[in-house]
């Protein structure tokens, strides 16, 4: 199937069966995460892969009571740091150099620049801009699923700072940003399977500009 | 191939060779991005699709210089809403209603729900939360590029509020969040092309609890 096919073929699911994903399925989603682009490619976030039930049962307290969060074989936790430092960026830039095999001051004068933008900035600004990294790997983590036929529920839907202590984040400098179920469709009992997709029409979604 | 692969073969094309994208991959593309979920499905956002060399040259004079603007077959600027409003989610909601032949009461409750979360909210909660979503889009027409084997660079460096003025945006209630360069390689050019990709390795990347 093409990609067009599975971003048809997946909905947000929200009742899902409880089967368990095969752990190659769930590695090959995961790879696409973490091979998703992001800004200096400074990939400012981790995931953490939830699959017990205690503290999926905790997680669903925190979030609106969705039964997806239990019903679901894993959640993946997007995690972004909660600022930048010149040193977080350094360890980027520096393992980057090595892995090409290219001195370390190859990069010098464009982290000079980058840290010139981005120390004056409030911490605020760090934190939105490291969430924002995340939706690009979540989509890329969708796009994953669908391909292998595993259902994914994109949820925004929890109280982060909640998550954020449940998960021992601040200590590592990190800020729960999304969630992502992933598990199977219950299709008898998920009042969405079944319904049409709706989208933006076409000619209000884009602009052409010749 | 899967996308897998297609990941890693794409790579953040610094030089284009100034190739056109066939016409039909380039809907394939932005249908992919029009497919993207996004939170409660409002899909706060427009891309403007722009092949205009006289524009792509301002465009490049606000993004620091970056040659794969003029060299791209096409720039897909993505455009988020600068704020909700009641009206905006109706609109949405009426549209998912109506195409599902459902009463447009159906989601009355999670419209009210909604909407007593984002009213109290700051204008820049809302543009960032819009931005955000941009971001899901972004991942998937990046992925549909890849498959469809056209390179595809997406750029955060430029002066947003410079792009507002220039694409009128601020008059249509939008804020441009990201750019998406669509072409082809010039691969005797790049510096980047051969170069290995990196990224932050798995166990550092990724954390199982279970």
């Amino acid at each position: 199937m093409s990609l067009l096919e599975d971003l048809n073929w997946r909905y947000a699911t929200k009742k899902m069966n409880g089967n368990i994903i095969p752990q190659e399925k769930l590695e090959y989603i995961l790879e696409a995460a973490r091979l998703a682009p992001s800004s200096s490619g400074l990939q400012p976030y981790q995931i953490f892969v939830i699959s017990n039930k205690d503290l999926q049962e905790k997680i669903k307290s925190i979030a609106f009571d969705q039964s997806q969060i239990i019903d679901a074989s894993h959640l993946l936790v997007f995690a972004a740091w909660d600022g930048y430092t010149l040193e977080k960026i350094e360890e980027v830039f520096n393992r980057t150099m090595e892995e090409r095999c290219l001195p370390n001051e190859t990069m010098d004068a464009y982290k000079k620049q980058l840290w010139s933008m981005y120390e004056p900035l409030e911490q605020a600004w760090h934190a939105n801009h490291a969430a924002k990294q995340t939706y690009i790997s979540l989509g890329m983590a969708i796009a994953a699923a669908a391909e292998q036929k595993v259902d994914a529920t994109p949820m925004e839907g929890f109280l982060p700072p909640q998550l954020d202590e449940l998960l021992g984040l601040n200590k590592l400098g990190l800020k729960s940003s999304l969630i992502l179920a992933l598990g199977y469709r219950d299709e008898a009992n998920d009042w969405l399977v079944n319904m049409k997709k709706v989208r933006t029409p076409k000619e209000q979604f884009i602009t052409e500009i010749k």
